[in-house]
């Protein structure tokens, strides 16, 4: 049994009984193997696509990036997957069978100083599935589909390649969108030879569903000794950006009775968040205000203006909406006080909380019994992934394996091969339950 | 009478009677007079060098304020007085008179961003009030020496002039200087022209004190409906950098039971300084935070370091002293608490409160209520200025005048044309008076 197996609250109690588990047994899928030296071989390879000392440079779209996606979709059709990149930057696979179909897959590109698994482990992993599936004689009639969704990391917009997948990315979002250096999405799109190539969308397709393989992220994994972990949810997400506009003045001449200091409102904000959060959070909630910029930020200078970043995840949208009400009641309380004036507003578009599909989720529990027992466990995302797009179209779910030292973002980010090889064989066993099931 | 004199607690109650002011009224000195447009005509020149716009970029030892003090030299040598630059670069116009010998002056130096009264203002009052006193007959043989002090703004290190001429500034001090470009102090000498030439020393003068105008560089005159300020105490200045130093993480993966955030710590403290300080602040005490830095300062990453400044002044140096035991006392307060570890050091030596001279105040004070009658006030002055260095050397007093909004330190900066006038107008009387009362 998994040690420290949590739930939701807000999720059915009991996990419904997979209904056809006997055909699974049956068939013989135990015998189901990933080919471990070459899923890490392809590891590697896509590992030195813009190889920076141990971490990886691919952003969306850069050079690398397409060079990655290329022969990403060689990989795909020499696995016998009919391969094509859409014209957002999706690299999709598709099999040539017939029968229920499962997308596999997760995104290659990176953060600015990335790692080199993070989505590029579960991409793949997706490839690799679709490979042993077709080399089993079982399964070798199954079909699988690998994806690399475009800009998860948010280059230009988070989550891109699967929200054009799902029909949420509208071309009021996509007109003027440029990153952060003022590049714009139209030009990327050209450079990358991408304009007017047509988009995948979800309608259609006929999945029965979305797996997600990726690194924790997190320390949680490896401090509890665990191999697996079966996400429940990928937490949801709010943030809020508050302005403090006072008056700039000289540190020395301007009496504390007369100031309109920036910066003293936004610390006794930013400490009454601190106070009155943990009255309203769940267990697992989190909260961080990671940035605060003082203007002009001298130490003989009352600021003028001041701005902090606030964010928080739960599970739970109630606990969600908690925060915000808190938050904007002490901008109330902190404005009666008088000083410089505060305002709040959304510092982006509300993620919900995403769950994950309980009867996929017991397909990837049985498998991780089955090839680790007693060494996974259930648990929530912190982090955002592309499945908590896609569970919107389709039911979705997700796996985990520990990140050394729960460092991610990061050049060191890694994790051993061995749970790499691990992680991809309770995969591919899961798969082929879900499909055998379906 | 002046409105809402106020007097500081530490200072003798009653002010001595000046023993000679029957001479200052049957000498006929409030004839002296100042020539406002041969003042204001000066000023401008001198605010040419360097214009920007409206502000003046005139940093110490840059072409254009080295330009300035070869002029400012010659203006002295045309109105008497023997000139010379010294080897800091500060700029000394000699009487050639004898008797007792009043400096006065301020500095020509700009901030890098400055604007065009600050201390140029002081310099040119010193060498009108010197043409002043030469042309009436009853003052003519007074000894007055003109200055303009070098570095008052800080590019190497602040007051450096005025602090070299009283010793202040030793060789330790000296070696190895850099501004922050980094710049060497030596470099920028041997670029001026100054390498090997002798600085002057108090020690080699005899004065019987020193003199310095300035702007207000802030709103309380200008509020309160008067045109003069006599500076009764410069205040003291400490300050304390504090560091923050925790472990950066995931903003949701990272449960917050596990954080070390230096984000918090910071707020937390700043937030105990601001409740604490009140408690044993004085009546003119302020206190800024005005830097605070956060890194890697990302809305979704928990800050693993954080660094705070903060500074605090009075004219009483034991609630300096206070205020540096409540900040060390927090320190250890939020460090119990565990999360990031914070430690304190000065962010730089403190300076200490200086009173101005009783005898000079009252010589201004008297100066002021003829010129204008009950507009005007004794006040602190909560910058700092060269007078607060040279006070350790012998008498010193200021005056100020109103700034228009209280804006200093910035182009912007700016006074009215007859505030100017009269300024310098009952500078020269109260210089007249000291004289005759010597």
């Amino acid at each position: 049994m998994p040690k420290k197996l949590q739930f939701l609250a807000d999720r059915p109690k009991a996990i419904p009984a997979i209904s056809r588990y006997g055909a699974y047994q049956s068939a013989g899928l135990k015998m189901i193997a990933i080919k471990g030296e070459r899923l890490l071989g392809d590891l590697r390879v896509l590992r030195a696509m813009g190889a920076k000392g141990e971490g990886v440079v691919r952003p969306a779209f850069s050079e690398t990036d397409m060079a990655a996606r290329r022969w990403l979709a060689e990989r795909y059709s020499e696995a016998g997957l009919s391969a094509q990149i859409d014209g957002i930057g999706n690299v999709l696979g598709q099999s040539t069978n017939s029968g229920p179909r499962l997308l596999i897959g997760s995104h290659s590109d990176t953060q600015p100083t990335g790692g080199w698994l993070d989505g590029a482990l579960g991409v793949i992993y997706g490839l690799e599935v679709a490979r042993a599936l077709a080399e089993n004689e079982a399964t070798k009639h199954s079909a699988i589909d690998a994806i690399s969704w475009q800009d998860e990391e948010s280059r230009f917009y988070g989550c891109m390649g699967s929200r054009s997948f799902c029909g949420d990315f509208s071309s009021e979002t996509e007109t003027g969108l440029t990153d952060k250096d003022g590049v714009g999405l139209a030009d990327a799109l050209a450079l990358a030879g991408l304009t007017g190539i047509p988009r995948l969308r979800a309608a259609d397709h006929h999945y029965i569903g979305f797996l997600e393989a990726h690194i924790e992220q997190g320390p949680h994994l490896e401090q509890d000794d665990l191999r697996i972990g079966i996400v429940e949810a990928i937490v949801g997400l709010g943030g809020i950006v508050f302005d403090f506009s006072g008056q700039q003045n000289h540190a020395g001449t301007t009496m504390m009775a007369g100031r309109k200091d920036a910066a003293t409102a936004l610390y006794t904000l930013a400490h009454r968040i601190n106070e009155e959060f943990p009255k309203v959070a769940g267990e697992r909630s989190v909260w961080t205000m990671g940035r605060a910029v003082l203007n002009p930020g001298a130490p003989s200078i009352v600021p003028g203006h001041a701005e902090l970043e606030l964010q928080f995840r739960d599970v739970n949208p109630m606990i969600l909406d908690r925060f915000e009400e808190v938050a904007h009641r002490l901008v109330s309380e902190i404005n009666a006080k008088g000083g410089a004036t505060t305002t709040a507003r959304p510092s982006r578009v509300r993620i919900s909380p995403a769950n994950m599909d309980i009867s996929f989720q017991r397909h990837l529990s049985e498998a991780a019994e089955q090839h680790a027992p007693g060494n996974w466990r259930s648990m929530p995302s912190g982090a955002f992934h592309d499945a908590g797009v896609i569970c919107n179209v389709m039911p979705s779910a997700m796996l985990f394996i520990p990140s050394i030292d729960g460092i991610s973002h990061d050049f060191a980010e890694d994790s051993h091969d061995d749970d790499i090889v691990l992680g991809c064989q309770v995969l591919a066993t899961a798969a082929a339950s879900i499909l055998a099931a379906a």
